[in-house]
Order: C-alpha cells, then structure tokens, then sequence
C-alpha cells in the first residue's frame, strides 16, 4: 500500500497546486521556458521510492533527502542525474525545503511513529501557495503542522501552505488497491484456511511476522514498544495453543 | 497554451480517475503487478503530443490515434515502442476506445470548429467511471457527448463516464502561464510598442498571422471561412491606414 | 544458458510470425500507425527477464505473468511503464493469453517438471497464426501442447498455433554458449583439477550445490523429490571418500 | 515500406547468424560477459534508420556508415554515444565492415540504381559465418556479391559469408504492410475516387510526386533519367486530357 | 567546429572545478547524497546545445537560457524534464547565474560580435571558486570580464571565478577535428578541384554561403555589416570572372 | 572515496587525451561522424562501476573486464548494450586492451595489494598518446608500468601512454569528498562521543569492521595477511578492555 501512496502524493500534489483553490498556481511539468515545480520528498524507503518516480515522470524538479546512504545511492544509480539526493541533517533539510513547491512527508518507521522533520518555520519558508502532502499522517505525519484530514474535506491551509493529510491514501484507488492485495495476499489466505491459523502462523516467517497482536496479547515488537506493554513472541503463544 | 492544456489534462484525468467521486477508482500508472489505465489520446498535434508525453511519465498504457502519418512518425520514433500509434479510421476508433480509461480530446483545428471523432455510442463503450477530457471544447469539442463547463463546477457524467470540458483550461495555471505568456509575447509587445501597431506588422510575419480582426474586417482565413463572413488581408488595410 | 534461452525466444518467434509459413505475418515491432505485437511471457525468473527484455528491445507491446510479487516488482521499476506486469492466477492468465501474438512459456523450476499454466484452451483462443516458444520444453514444458522437436526440424501447428519447443535452445549459438560457459566454469575446472573432485566439493559450497549424483547416490534434494528417491547430502559421501 | 524492410534485416541477419545453418552460431545481443555481435549499417536514410533502432534494440554494437553528415547528426543525437556514426569514404568503409558479423546494405536513391559501396574483399574480409542483408537489393543490390533470392529460397553463401537478398522484403509480413499501406493510402484513393485522376493529381502535389508513367509518358524525372528516356511533367499531360 | 567546442565546455569546467588550482574543488557529477553542479548554459544554439548534452552526460544539473523558444522547446522534448529551460532576461538571468558553479557563455551570432550577456556583477555573484567557460570568445565573448587566454596558460581568475577563454578550443583536440572537417569538407573541396572556384560557388549555395571575402570585396553580409563596410554579393565578382 | 575516484578518473583521462600534452588529441564522446574514444575498464567493482558511468555520460564507446559474473551481470543489465562486458583472462584482456584510447585501472582489493592485470606489453599495444588512470595506485597499482605521482606533477609517460597515478584522487575534490564523509561518519562519530570507543565497537558491527588496529594489535584479517602478523578479533581486545 505505501506504493499506492507514495504515488498518488504526486498526483495530489500537481492536482492542488492548480487554481480555483489555494494553491500557486503551477504546473509541476513547467513549459519549454518556464521552469518545472521543484518537489521535495523528505524519505527514501518504499513510500518515498515511489514519490521520486511518480514526480521525475511528472517533469519536475526533484530532490530527496534521507539520512540512509544506501538508498540514496541507489536512486541516484537509478536515475542518474536526474534526482537530486541529499544526506538528510536539519540545517540542510531547512535550505532545501525554503522555496520548494510541493513536499512530501515520507519518512514512515514500520508500526511506529513518525518523526518529526519539517517544522513549523519550515513550512512557512516554502510561502503562499505551495503544497503539503504527509503521507506519514497515518503515524502521526512527519512535518509539524500536519494533523489528519478526510477524503471529503482533504485540505487545509496552515503557515500559508495547502496541507493533504488524508489517512488511508489508497482508500481513493479501490480498484487499484483490490486487485494489488488480492494478488499479494491469497497465498496466505489460502495457507489459513487450509492449514488453520497456529499451524500457518509456526509454518511461515512471513506470516508470523504480520502478526500485531495474538489471544490479546501483543506480538509485534515495535508495537509493544511504542505502547510501553511487554511483547510475547507469537510462537510462544500459538505453541501453548497447539 | 496547447502545450499547457496538453500536459494539464492527464493530471486531471488521473484526479478524476480517483474516488471520492464518480470515477473508476484507478491509478494511473498501476502498480507492481496491477496494469496502468489505458489512456487514449485522439490527436497528434501538439495537445496530442504534450498528453502522450504526460501519459507515459505517469506510467500508463498509452494509445495515439491520428490521421497524420508523419506525427505518428515522430512519436514512435521518440517513444520507440513505449506508445501505440494507430492510423486514426472511425472503424479502428471504436475498437481502441472502447475499454479505455480516460480518453483525451486533442483533435483540433487552427481556427474551426473541432471535427466530431468520439460518438456517443463510442463514450457509452469505455464504460462505467473512465474519464474524457476534451481539451478541444474551446473549439466546440471533438466528442458528441462534449458541452462545455466551469472551473468551478467541471465535471458531469453521460453515458456512465465523467467528463471534464473546461475551456481555458491553462487558466488554471496562472502562475505558469503567465511566465509563458510574458517570455513568448515580450518580443512582439516591445516591437508594437516601438514603431506603431502598423509597422509592426507589415514588418514581422509572425506578428501579422495573429491579427484575426483589424478594424472591423476580418483578416483571418481560417475565422473567415468559419464564420462565412469575406477576409481580408491585413497587409491591405495596414497600407490604407499607412 | 537460461539467459540466452530467454534472449532467443523472442527472436525465434519473430521469425515464426513472419511468412513464408504458416505464422501471421506481422512484424513484432509495428510500424508508426501500426501497432506492435503483443507478447506475453509467463514467468519472471531468469528465462523471463531476458525475454522481457528482448521483447522491449524489439518494440513489442509486452505483458508478463508471475506469481512472484518481488520479480514484477523489480521488472516495473526498471521498465517503468514499458512492461505490463500482472500478478498471475488462472483466471487473469486466461484473459491475458486470448489475442497473444506471441507467448513464452518461461516458467521453471530449478531441477523439477514445470507446471502447465498455459491450457490447449488457451492456446486455441490466440488465434490462428499465433506463435508460442517454450523455453520450458527441457523440463516438460509450461503449455498443455507442448511436445518436444528439433533444431533440425523446430515447429509444428496445433489448435492453429506455431510451436516451437526445442530442448537445449542456447545448442543454436555454440560460439556465444561456450564462450560464456568457459569464462564462468573456467575457475571451477582449474579447482576441481588442482584439488581433486573430493577436496573441491568440501571447500566449495557453490561446487558442491551443483552436483546431482555422486558415486550413485542422488545428491540433490530436487532431484531425488521428483524421482522418488532417498537424497545424501554430498558432503557425507565425499566424506567417506576421503 | 522502406521502414519494414529496414527493421525487418536485422531480426532476420539475427536469425541467420544462429545455427543449425552456415551463420556464425552468435546471440546478437551478447550476454553477460560476452560481447555482442558488430552490426554495420551501410547507409543512414529511411532503411538505414530503421536497421540502426531495430539493432540497438536487439542489444548489438552498431556502427552506421554514411556520406549524409546531417543524418548521422540526427542518428548521434538520438542514440546519445549508444550507436557510432562514421563519415563514409572507401578507406574507411573497409576498416569498419572487416570483422563485422552482421552487415545491412540499406543504400537506396529514389528510383535509381544502388551504388556498390560493399565490394567483394570486403565481404571477404568479413569471415566464415557473417551474414549480409542487403535490402537495396530491390534496385540491384549495394554489396558487390548480391545477387537476388527468393522468400522461399533466400540465402546462399559466398566468400564465407550468409548473403539473403530477397526482393521485396515486407512481402513476409503482409499482415503488417496491409495495415500500413491501408492507412496511408486510404486518404489518396478516396481523392481519385471522388475528384478523378487527372483532378486529384492537379490538386494534391504528394501524389503528384508519385507519378512515376502516365498515358505511356514517363513522367519521374528520376526513372527517366535511369532509363535514358525523355521526362514530361504529370502536370502538362494531365491539364492536355482536361 | 562549435559542437567539438560545445562537448569540451564542460570537459574543460569539470577540470577546473577540482584542485589543485583555484577552483571550488567540487565532483561535476556529485555524489549519492551530495548535489551535483550546477551547471549554467547561455545559449541554446549548436555550441549550446552540445554543452547541455555534455553537461547532462557528466550528472550535473543543468539549467539553459535562450531568447530563443524553439530552441528551448526541443531541447526540452529531448531532455524531457532533465534539463531547465528558461527564456532569458536580464532579470532572469542574474537570479539563475547567482551561485552557479559552472557557466557556459555559448551566445554566439554567426559573424558578428557576441553580445554581452553575463555583467561583471553577475560573475561576482557565482562566488568564490566557479568557473566560466566562455565559448564566444572567437567573437568578443558573452560574459563582461572575459579576455582571450591561450592553450599554454588558459585560465586567469578575476571576482574571484575562473575564467577559461581560449580562442579556437578545437585546437586541443586535431586527431577528432581533422577527422570530421575531413569527411565534411571533403566534399566541396573535390567540387571546387574538379570544377574551379567560380563555377563551383556558382552551381553549390552552401559553398556559395561560405565565402566571406572574394578578390578583395566583401561578400558575406553579417561580415560587412560588422566592419561597416559595403557587401557584394559573390555571384555578381564571380559572374564576372567568369 | 572508491566512487569519487571512480568518477574523477573519466574526467581526468578526458583532459589528459586533450592537447598541449603528450595525449592523443581526442574528444572522449566524438562527434556525429567521427567515432568516440575507446575506454577500457579493468574492474567492475565500485571503482570501476563508477568510471562505467561517467564514461557511459561522457559519451565514450565503453568497454569492461572483470572475473566477477555477477557484476557484469548488473551492469549488463544496467546499460542494455551500450556498455561491452567481458570476463577478463589473460588472453581476452590483451586483445582488448590493444587501441585502447583510455584505460582505467580499477582492480583493488579491500586492504591488499592490487594484483597487476596490466602488463607494460599491452600498454604498449595502446600506442602513441593513450591515457591510463591508474586508480589503483593507493595500493600499489594493477597496472605494470604505474609509479605513484602527485597532484601537482600528476603525469608520465612511458611505452609512448601518458599514465596519471595521483594516490588519494578525491584530495581533488575536498568540498564534494568531505560533504560526503561528513553526511556519511556523523552518525559514527556521534556514537563514539557518546557511548565511547569500546561500547561503540561492540554494539556495531560496521564500526568493528572499520577498525584495522587498537591497542597495538592487527585487527583485520586482510591487513594481517598482507604484513604477515597475527589477527587478532577486535571484539576480544574490546571487551579485555572492558
């Protein structure tokens, strides 16, 4: 699902900076003679990946900061010249945020909360009319003045900026999103069904690792953690079940 | 401003594209494993050109139908094998349309009014939630189903599809179109200011194609010839008032 | 050799499309105003990718069929857009496959059968003078109509299909084969005969995975599972040697 | 047609490179740490073009040798240092073409006899095992050694080296040709049909261009020139029947 | 002669950005996780254009400036969102010149002085350590603190940039400009041996175009309209020479 | 550092092929018409995947020799045909090695002396005026004729090739190098301050594998090996320490 997301930030992103509504008034591709809009992903993981694709395709201009080197080398090997990618550190998020024209909060940490990278001052550095989208507002969001919104009313306007913070971004591609965990997740369905939860849970690490919580207690390590409750590993739990 | 109006309407074909709303539910580009939508582009000219270029940086499955065997030249030439170029007949048509997911309307006529190219029964054919945007309804649209609507209030839903029918639709890019605008006219702008309207354009052919009416005569052939009034080379009336 | 099986399996079908014969007479490329053909390659392991690539290369219209979330995930990013990569199940396969101008059979198991996964049905609703290569001949094949030929004599028609299905395909470009294999086994030879079998085997575990049979004892746990037989692990038995 | 036959040689020298058969036993496009075959593409116009794409696509190292410096421009700044162009002289066409494995004769003027720029110590220069494919053979044939074949019978060796020379090449594909030559010509036919002959040449000087005999005239000043006959204008016998 | 200066433009830049020397000591190209260069191009003509091919091949960001929105507008097809097109202006250039590392002055008009383009005060606002590398200076040069250097002692630095200024730059590379003006002139140089001065200006325009002074009167407009003096054109002296 | 030098090599053999200097006289890229430079890559690990780059961007007919399948393999896969992979040997090395016009050498070993896979025979075969960048040199160069030189003397000829052999290449670039080793140690550094040198090896592993001597004792096996002395494990000494 952070696909789907990281890539639809894109298209939300061109779709708000467009007139009526309060964004600047740009088209992310510019013209021949006008230069493009210049998108900021903050993130290189799986969401962000999919924003740097969606948005070089747009034509913009794109930079992506991270503090993971390996990703980073992987983006820039893929695009070669293309991205600009920047060791994340927060004077220099601060220089390449002032002026952007659309960011994008990527940066996501699995079954935690998100960090925050873009404050406040930030924001307002990027001036009227440019736009926000957080993807990481299911975790809480990643810049400062992120709070969630609804796919009915999906925007705001805060430090002057337009902000997108709709959780569960894919819920606007049903299609799109059906078919891709239909694919994904049948294997595993079938595995239950078949073999019953305890016997699939024991016989594949893949599955087991899906498990958050088991019999009402909590499995899943940074779950666990970020409740301040103590995590029992879900094998110990599905044994005394056999 | 085609090449505006070209770019701008796969962005919003995406947004339509996408729920809440009357649309399909789809991504654009797909995902891993879930093919992109089908954009058919019905037009090669340069709104044509500018939406197939847009189309494929969004990752969709791209088809261009034209009459003009030399654009379609260049378009395979320059996507080799990334897009579908089909010699535009009503019978192939209707067979490329149908199942599409959005349909952009790039058929357009320097000065006429726009050919009718999508029938009502090819619209009903795409089915249930795709999208059409027809950039030509400034010139009357080139899709039977077409009549023109609002930036305010832009889309409706005929035969099941949503359409998108905003003239002007770069109007929706101020900031981006002005900067076009300013660098493209700036060198026509000084010269009429300079040495007089009249000079000006018995100086600079290009400037003399723009002049469509000239005291109170028509001087374009195109306008002329829609509007079954006579024309009147502006050359002519320039020296009168010489 | 899986890699020149899936490079030569899109050249050897363009040539069957092609006429004299009983193909369809098309060029897989296309031709500006005539679409490409249509390939589909089922699997995205080795043969796969390489059959993918050649077919992109040639400017076919490319669709591939897996179950392997991570392959088409990899495809997709580094075609972007270029290839349409589908999650495979029995139902989609069937869709997909119908209209085919060209199908390659890719899907195989390291030392096992290959399962069936296109049906005498499906290869019926290709049409006549549609072309399949089976790269999985050497295996059994992956299509229900598959039966093995020759290089001397390579095709035959069935349910209107071309078929090419001959084993040891890479036998047809002895020169690229075996300067690949000597420069890839070259290091193992020289180990094999500084050290004797017995001691290589111990020291290398990429060596020892590619031994079948030792001294009459099955060795490789693919190997025995598809014959029914006890599998011993090779070191035990180079052990003993010793 | 001229662009079938151009992309059409190299799927077929790739076919004939490989065995059973006398070619040279060779993947085109190499494979990992094998480099891949030398095409060398005699000539930069429409077949030439298409021969040089269609040999970048099948993964070759392509050389293209021509006397027209403003279409090895174009050529070198589409393929950006994937593909080398060389000014064509006699001494340099021999260091180029010996060693090469798969040579495309693609020089063609409109309507007249191919000049011989491969000669016959060139081709034996070649090797055992290269292949020729001289699509100028429809006007006698551009290598020295040519001589025509048939789709049935269509290759001989001399000098060591695979010649296929069949006269009209995209006879092969005529599922492919039909469709191009439908839509292409379609626009003319209706002209004759509705306005007549002699009316639709007056009007439409594209198809007066392709007049090459009319009411026992020859009227191509090409044809007559190769024929040593007089030339009429179409213009001057059409306006007489008028 | 000015795509050889074009490509070695930024050759020669990325050179005297690294030390030891007085430049900023930075990678062209950047790093994953440092920014490239950025790389200014003023001019969108032959020289230009190579400079921003040359410049995208070494990785860096590139911006282009030009009053010419043809020019801009391929370049911005070919380069398809990698490259930042600008229409110039005094305003605008002084925005995207302050803090670029390496400029490229390719404003060149053919046989006349260069205009000016690039004021001292913009070289000062490049700061400490960029480079400039003013291709123009054959024709004055576009940047104000340009003055010609030589191939023994090329580079000075003045407001603190280097600036590398000599006059005929294809001198460094004989081996590649014989080669090409062998092959281009070859050509013309038989015609004028085979056919004498006069009759070969005569009967070939492009050969006609090229002469500038003819027994003494000068022929070529730009040049006479540069020294003030009167231009004859070189059909009449050679008509009467004849 | 190894991808900063990988880089630097392209640009620096680039400038050495240029005149005034002993170097051939060569644009790296060519133009259309005259076929680029031969770079000849000699390793496919980091070093010489980045000089793979940068004379793939430079435009450069790019060939590179290795042991290691599995890195041509990725490049292979990478560049698509415009780079020639080949498994190195003796034999194959020298035969492509012959004319070439720029050879990089980049075969290191982590921590050992580099093995020479260039004989002062095959740089001789490279003829008059060819460049070798010989990155190796930190430890003891791969090529048979280099001796170390410095960044301001930087170059020798010998066998008739000019060889450049600065150790420590990135010193070159000093604010590209460190924004790096900044972005890339902080988090190292921070580490240490904070937990103390001990705790911080035994708590990360990549710090431990950084670490060649503590306390007077080899720590790394490949640096132990190359002095001949005793390894001893880091983590022993550490917590002796403890």
């Amino acid at each position: 699902m952070s696909e789907i997301a990281g890539r639809m930030a894109v298209e939300i992103g061109a779709h708000y900076l467009k007139r009526p509504g309060p964004g600047r008034g740009m088209l992310l591709g510019g013209l021949p003679g006008v230069p493009p809009a210049h998108v900021v992903v903050m993130g290189s993981g799986n969401v962000g990946k999919n924003s740097v694709r969606a948005a070089v395709g747009a034509g913009a201009r794109v930079s992506v900061l991270s503090i993971d080197g390996d990703q980073l080398r992987d983006l820039e090997e893929l695009y070669a010249g293309r991205v600009e990618t920047v060791l994340s550190s927060p004077q220099v998020n601060a220089n390449v945020v002032a002026g952007a024209d659309l960011l994008i909060g990527a940066v996501l940490l699995a079954g935690r909360k998100a960090p925050v990278v873009v404050t406040r001052e930030m924001v307002a550095s990027m001036g009227e009319g440019a736009v926000i989208v957080d993807v990481a507002v299911d975790q809480g969001g990643c810049v400062e003045t992120t709070r969630p919104t609804s796919h009915v009313d999906p925007i705001y306007v805060e430090e002057g900026v337009v902000h997108y913070a709709v959780p569960n971004m894919p819920g606007a591609v049903p299609r799109t999103s059906s078919l891709a965990l239909t694919g994904l997740t049948l294997p595993y369905i079938l595995r239950v069904a078949n073999d019953g939860l305890a016997a699939a849970v024991l016989a594949d690490p893949a599955l087991r690792r899906g498990v958050n919580v088991y019999r009402g207690h909590v499995t899943s390590a940074a779950v666990a953690d970020s409740l301040g409750e103590p995590c029992t590993p879900v094998e110990e739990l599905v044994g005394d079940a056999g």
